[in-house]
């Protein structure tokens, strides 16, 4: 592609809206374009890196032995009713009625399209175990979309799902498509970690992430540096640190504490670590309407998602200071003893039952108990882990490494559904038997455009985007640096010829502008090579340029070809 | 792929719902799945051939030097509203609002969104021509989504958009745009004929439909047979046939016609030839609210793109009994003589201009003029070329060939759009003297899923499919004649595993069943050959059967990759 035909408008500067790098670096290269808030049209440049990410998905999908198909956007409210995710979904979810007043929804997702579709096809174990895949545009309502294609309102989805006789067999799929999902992570030349993730309401045993390791990634990731043990922050556990103490336990008593609400206040005032304190966090759950309480060391943060599954409850929030009010509480001062506990569940984390002599809420303002201790003084009616673990502390899996952090974007989800949607939707085959049975389920993502972002937040740096060979949107950028001067640009043009012929998707940049100008634009654009054809092309030599390492070396032009097949492998 | 894995569930009987043979076939086929009314699931095997078509469009499109793009679905209605589109769009363009009430409708068309792309990046004459496609999913909400794949509600496009800084360069990229277009058509195997098309409202100069030729086909393509002239029978012209007279004209006379109301029965009646008939049709638009009388010979039929195109209305629909009523006339008995016109535009079809003593309605019920003469008698104000050109008539334009007509399904549109967008939306650019001007633009439209549908209608017998080899699912099936018979399996994986390296796409047809079951589903499905290893299996020799021609022979099983490459090259 000549560069003066590309389409290509760089900008200098930052638009305003853009806050993440990503989103930064594809507006200012014209990868992208924004047509309304979170909905983006992928310009040329960019739509070719987008199609370089599909094709490894796809690839790779295919060898897993999964099949393509295509599915509607639109989605009749039907199959969501019988799911009862019609109901379920908020606002998120696009509806829409068509001009029989028929009630639609744009796909945001496709479990109830893809079930509805084998429960008529498939009746016997014959035609299980089966495994269907697409790649297609999804879309969600996000409140407030932001990070350019990293949480945009219409976006590019690989979607597949797995139907079983056995839950042995979805096993086996499960772990077939994390190897595939591995595959085109690396294969896409990206940093990532696969990681334990929550299963959700859902349920189900298995559920596993994948994360491109970014600084700006949303998501913290915790890994073991001994054994492979990773998992998100959400679902990660520890052995938490006790600290020693050969204190008696001592009685309860209440001590003023004016306006000391906060944790690191009452650590102050009185003394104490902080893994003497407890925290009590009220919540109440919209579904159940049930409030519970959680007690939380001082020096762990709750974790909620936790929280959640040890409550089996999905839609807690936190009470507002009227609602404590109601219950004679008041933020900051409130504990588990001394408490008029009725109506109230309480839920400690293990930590908690553990500490001699701990802090606690005084349940009235301006008051805090000193030497409370669980079991002697109060009782919980759930104790679990509800803490977020800490980097730095022992791997509760091999019980001998030390957990590390890591930030992380989810790029991809792998899952293991069970009957979820076979079940309510009646996805039933007859066993060798003749008997029926309900399938068992598998779904497994890769957000597309939000990989082709997520490689930016990892490989980029001051001057642009450095993208890696196998997504680029072209290997080569070809440099004649003095327009003026015929033999740098016959050469320019001898090597463009040669390198399109040898299968290398290549530009030159034949504006009639200057070098620096053309470097600019390239590095912003992020071609992994620049090849400059300048002063040495009388010699019959030019410059080839690494955009990664920034490392640059001169070569006789009859060797380019050959060079750059090799820098190809060598480079991510 | 094997059989046994892929995903074909066929159907012996044809699901009620389908009227047209591509409905029948990929339904049987299992090719696509309902979900809704005029919305579908590519299934696997469907899905194969749209991918083939669509990467024969993408390499042409490449290859016409356009740039590919992929613009959202989602579409704000401001930039419909800076068309006026938002207002002419009826009820097919589908709306929906966000959760913010905003208001978002789902593309039919991108005219639109390119247009604001292009204002915002284009603004030097530098920067022109470019031309920019998309293979995107489109949405109209059809009042009676029918024939399957042939006319719904969501359905695959490819659109090109050009921009350019002058009507010359239009017209070349037209011209481009054309070829690229045949080039496609013929690539699939299809026959198609590229011909003249009505610009309808935009006008303009240029509008080129391409049509796959088929029976089925919903559209009339009037050709001729000498010259290469073709025209869509909406825009067909022809030299009328006017039938030789030596009569003298004579004086109008009013004579009862009782329940002769009918051309035919007037015709029957005087005992004269239709063409010394006039009828004349009613209409009102439905923007303009005027009366027209449309007059045309009885021999002849009225066409209504041509009618309004000679007044500038776009909305015509024929006046009601009611409205007739108000005007004081009686259907069948209408005519331009002794006419109350106050208030009625006629409009005369130049062959009516032509004929000796006519007769014309007597604008009371049962009674009709005989020997009415235009211009003596009456005059209409306007004379043009209103009819329905006919098969046999001789060509307008090389005055020599005689045209034919056939049956066409529109694959393609290719259209000089002029200013219509860049007027309203302003996209402006500077010339080489520093002024603004206008763009200029083009818009070329393939429909992809129309395709895979109109190859099927043109290509198919009471067996199933005859898939074109270029857009085939799969080039090759081989069958296993006997499963029980290890020489024949041994011999058919064998040649399979050739067949796969040697990059043909083909299929195993390794299923536990009669050798006369999978030719059935060979045959509806549609693979170009199937290949059978059977009783000579022990000889080392195979049968090849031809889809299309319904030839077979016997071949060294040695020679089959060589045979079935060349096969693959003589057949389409």
């Amino acid at each position: 592609m000549r560069f003066s035909n590309l389409y290509v408008k760089t900008l200098k500067e930052t638009p305003k809206e853009a806050v993440v790098e990503s989103h930064k670096l594809m507006l200012r290269s014209s990868m992208i374009k924004k047509l309304a808030s979170g909905v983006y049209t992928y310009l040329p440049l960019g739509y070719k890196v987008l199609r370089k990410v599909e094709t490894i998905v796809r690839e790779e999908m295919d060898r897993a032995g999964s099949q393509e198909l295509f599915m509607p956007v639109l989605q009749p409210a039907e199959i969501w009713k019988e799911t009862g995710r019609w109901d379920a979904m908020g606002p998120e979810m696009v509806r829409l009625k068509d001009r029989h007043n028929r009630d639609f929804i744009l796909g945001p997702t496709h479990e109830e399209v893809i079930t509805d579709i084998i429960r008529n096809d498939i009746s016997s174990y014959k035609s299980l175990p089966m495994s269907l895949y697409q790649i297609q545009t999804k879309f969600r309502d996000e409140r407030r979309p932001r990070f350019g294609l990293m949480r945009g309102r219409e976006f590019l989805m690989k979607d597949a799902y797995s139907f079983h006789a056995t839950d042995e067999c979805l096993n086996d799929e499960f772990e077939n498509m994390k190897a595939a999902y591995s595959r085109v992570f690396e294969r896409c030349g990206l940093g990532f970690r696969s990681v334990e993730a929550d299963s959700g309401a859902i349920g189900g045993s298995g559920s596993q992430e994948f994360h491109v390791l970014a600084e700006s990634g949303e998501d913290e990731i915790i890994y073991c540096n001994s054994c492979g043990y990773a998992a998100n922050l959400e679902k990660a556990e520890s052995i938490p640190t006790t600290p020693v103490t050969n204190e008696e336990t001592r009685e309860p008593r209440l001590e003023d504490t004016p306006n000391i609400a906060k944790i690191e206040d009452v650590v102050e005032y009185f003394g104490i670590e902080a893994s003497k304190t407890v925290k009590a966090i009220m919540y109440r759950d919209l579904v159940s309407n049930k409030v519970y309480m959680a007690l939380i060391r001082g020096d762990y943060e709750i974790n909620e998602v936790k929280l959640k599954n040890s409550i089996d409850e999905t839609e807690l929030v936190m009470l507002t200071d009227e609602e404590l009010n109601d219950l004679n509480l008041k933020k900051g001062y409130i504990g588990p003893y001394n408490l008029d506990s009725e109506g109230i569940t309480i839920v400690a984390d293990e930590t908690v039952t553990k500490i001699v002599n701990h802090t606690a809420g005084g349940n009235k303002v301006d008051t805090h108990y000193m030497d409370v201790n669980y079991g002697k003084d109060y009782e919980a009616h759930i104790v679990a882990d509800i803490r977020n673990a800490l980097s730095g502390e022992a791997c509760s899996r091999c019980q001998k490494g030390k957990l590390d952090s890591a930030r992380g974007i989810e790029v991809g989800h792998v899952f293991k559904l069970g009957d979820k949607y076979s079940a309510s939707m009646g996805a039933t085959f007859l066993d060798v038997n003749g008997k029926s049975n309900i399938m068992t389920m598998g779904c497994y993502g890769i957000g597309v455009s939000r990989t082709m972002a997520a490689a930016i937040e990892q490989n980029s740096d001051e001057n642009g985007i450095i993208w890696p060979v196998a997504i680029a949107p072209y290997i080569v950028d070809i440099i004649p640096a003095n327009m003026k001067n015929t033999d740098q640009v016959a050469l320019a043009e001898q090597l463009y010829s040669e390198l399109i012929s040898a299968g290398i998707d290549s530009v030159i940049d034949d504006r009639n502008e200057r070098a620096g100008f053309k470097f600019k634009d390239a590095d912003l654009i992020g071609f992994p090579f620049k090849v400059v054809s300048g002063k040495l092309a009388s010699e019959g030599k030019v410059e080839i340029k690494i955009r990664r390492t920034g490392e640059s070396m001169e070569i006789e032009a009859a060797q380019l070809v050959e060079t750059i097949k090799k820098l190809m492998k060598e480079t991510t």
